[in-house]
């Protein structure tokens, strides 16, 4: 069997909204799709076994962390990223650029690439974006980011131009790094701050050197929603139609909704699995705190329509329990929960554009969400 | 279908070993075997269907923990503890005298009952011999355990004869509150510190009694082997053929195999679960720290011969990652191999005193573990 080519087929469109599939050497990806995110080469809290079964395709890994923890070439050695955590299925890798401006106080960012100190150990580290596409294609990722630079929020013009600058240079460094091997894409990341006119510009260079996808990012970090959504719209508008859209990092389900309408095929976010370590649930009417006291008798399930082990299995009683008890259970289930939750979702969004009715799709979960729990019994 | 009566059947033995058959209300349990810990309504880390995969037949749960959180009432408005849990087999129900023993140092003792503070907010409760059984029975456990003092070690012959008569004073009381529902049985608890005289005068006078089960608290706290084992054949001499024997709290695999041995037919520990939170494996090879550096980058399966989907999906290199990264699916994935690796060992005890071969079974087991983990490569 010879390995698929990297490609993407636009299958149906609803509106703005896309439905496709990403084909990779580790198999396909129906979008829109939601990744789950295995910082440390885990879906934390879940068995690779579990991840497939909410219906995941495709897993998010992290190569900043990973180059760190246990390190690119112990991974290299066991045989790549896919079999160290067992998960046979595609896996994006991410660069590493948000993590080190998110996790690092101390980073030094020149033309050459970025020097920091890891949050494990303090050691100092340089990434170039040579050696960010080095690191990934070790990992074996199926689909490899380039090493960009998260532009500071808020930032002026003149600020988020010369960032887009440094971003735009690393991104072409990148490509001609990129390797190439079958079935292996590279995307590039649209950033340019709050500013449409630096976002479609971006978008327009990006293009201009070829990637096999293009990424949005540098969104969601402390901007409000209208600004957010004129962003996305501007970077979306030079698109090829032909290639697949990432939106990273985001986000809650309308969030989610409301980018699938102007064209995004993917995703990636923490909030349910972080969530699930907290007592929260994303349920068809909107996020439930399972801590609270109003579900310590309730022998009702999570959330009636869902098939998970935690909604299949138990009452809300119990996971409230375990939640109050601290027992890891309760993040087990509460994260298998939010997983299937967004993966039922994403079922739901494909089947809505492939029958056109996307529109009144997402009007009708949104109002479903914002009805808000359940009555308390 | 009619609920089946409690009893057991003993169908082989091969020298004191003795392998037999447990009937309750929620099914039978293969003896020799061993009861998963499930304190707060849950075996820490593990879905329970988890736990049924292992091979597990019955659990153990806390009438302490749970009397305490959620309550008995809640649990029993919510169909009783097999459906809170969603375990549908057997389950023991330890009464909570160990635990207020154990857990609080706050504990005042009279012939009534024993008065305690909660660990969890420090309310104060009163637990009789009566509350315990009733407890038990709101949870609806299979096999109910009587009130017991957990005698303090070390302890004066006087001390321990008079706790022993005021646990012996208790089981009677047991005896008379337990409502006695079709296929849920009673245990006394035979204790008397490290007196062989008070062990089997315990013993003696809980028969006296009749009760559906012996079990052998006290022990496991701090003495010596020589004397644990003494102490357990003290207690076991005058035990009738025909009812099981429970040796609480114990043990290490080697433990379990030498009580086995001596005729004892059930066990719980949390050895296997705790452990598996701190990065330790039980193998066939003896117990191996996955946090040590030899296996950071070792790409052969944790125990050769197992089947559980730490061993079968993972290598010893991933289990230390996720150990030294702390996380949860490093606890999941050990303490599911810890368990499995339990059960194993008892289906193959059951099996060895079915083709008696026992005693030669256990040296070899014994002898495999002896030569420690396998070479460094």
């Amino acid at each position: 069997m010879t390995t698929p080519k990297f490609g993407f087929s636009l299958l149906d469109v609803s509106g703005g909204a896309r439905r496709g599939k990403i084909t990779t050497a580790h198999g396909d990806v129906d979008t829109p799709a939601f990744m789950p995110v295995g910082t440390a080469a885990t879906v934390k809290a879940m068995t690779s076994q579990a991840v497939r079964d909410t219906g995941a395709q495709i897993i998010l890994g992290n190569a900043y962390h990973l180059m760190l923890r246990p390190g690119a070439e112990t991974i290299a050695a066991l045989g790549g990223l896919h079999r160290f955590m067992n998960w046979p299925g595609p896996i994006l890798t991410d660069s590493g650029g948000f993590q080190i401006w998110s996790l690092n106080a101390l980073r030094e960012v020149d033309a050459e690439g970025v020097t920091f100190r890891s949050h494990l150990d303090g050691s100092q580290h340089l990434l170039t974006p040579e050696r960010a596409v080095a690191i990934q294609d070790m990992l074996e990722a199926d689909i490899v980011m380039v090493l960009d630079e998260c532009t500071n929020h808020p930032a002026t013009h003149e600020e988020a131009e010369d960032s887009l600058k440094l971003t735009l240079d690393w991104a072409r460094r990148c490509y001609d790094a990129f390797p190439g091997r079958p079935g292996h894409g590279l995307f590039g990341i649209v950033q340019g701050g709050m500013y449409e006119d630096l976002r479609e510009e971006a978008a327009r260079a990006l293009i201009g050197v070829g990637f096999h996808g293009y990424a949005i990012g540098g969104l969601s970090v402390g901007e409000d929603c209208v600004t957010m959504l004129a962003m996305l719209d501007a970077a979306i508008r030079p698109l090829p139609e032909d290639q697949p859209r990432y939106l990273m990092g985001v986000g809650r389900p309308a969030d989610v909704l409301e980018a699938v309408a102007r064209g995004i095929d993917m995703f990636d976010c923490v909030l349910p699995t972080r969530s699930g370590r907290t007592g929260k649930a994303f349920t068809s009417r909107g996020e439930v705190n399972l801590r609270n006291a109003r579900h310590g008798e309730d022998p009702r399930p999570l959330d009636e329509g869902c098939v998970c082990p935690a909604c299949r299995d138990h009452s809300r009683a119990y996971l409230h329990h375990l939640t109050r008890s601290g027992e890891i259970l309760g993040a087990v289930l509460l994260t298998w929960h939010n997983l299937r939750f967004y993966q039922d979702m994403m079922a739901d969004i494909r089947e809505a554009v492939a029958t056109d009715t996307y529109s009144n799709f997402a009007a009708a979960f949104i109002q479903e969400m914002e009805k808000g729990d359940i009555p308390e019994r």
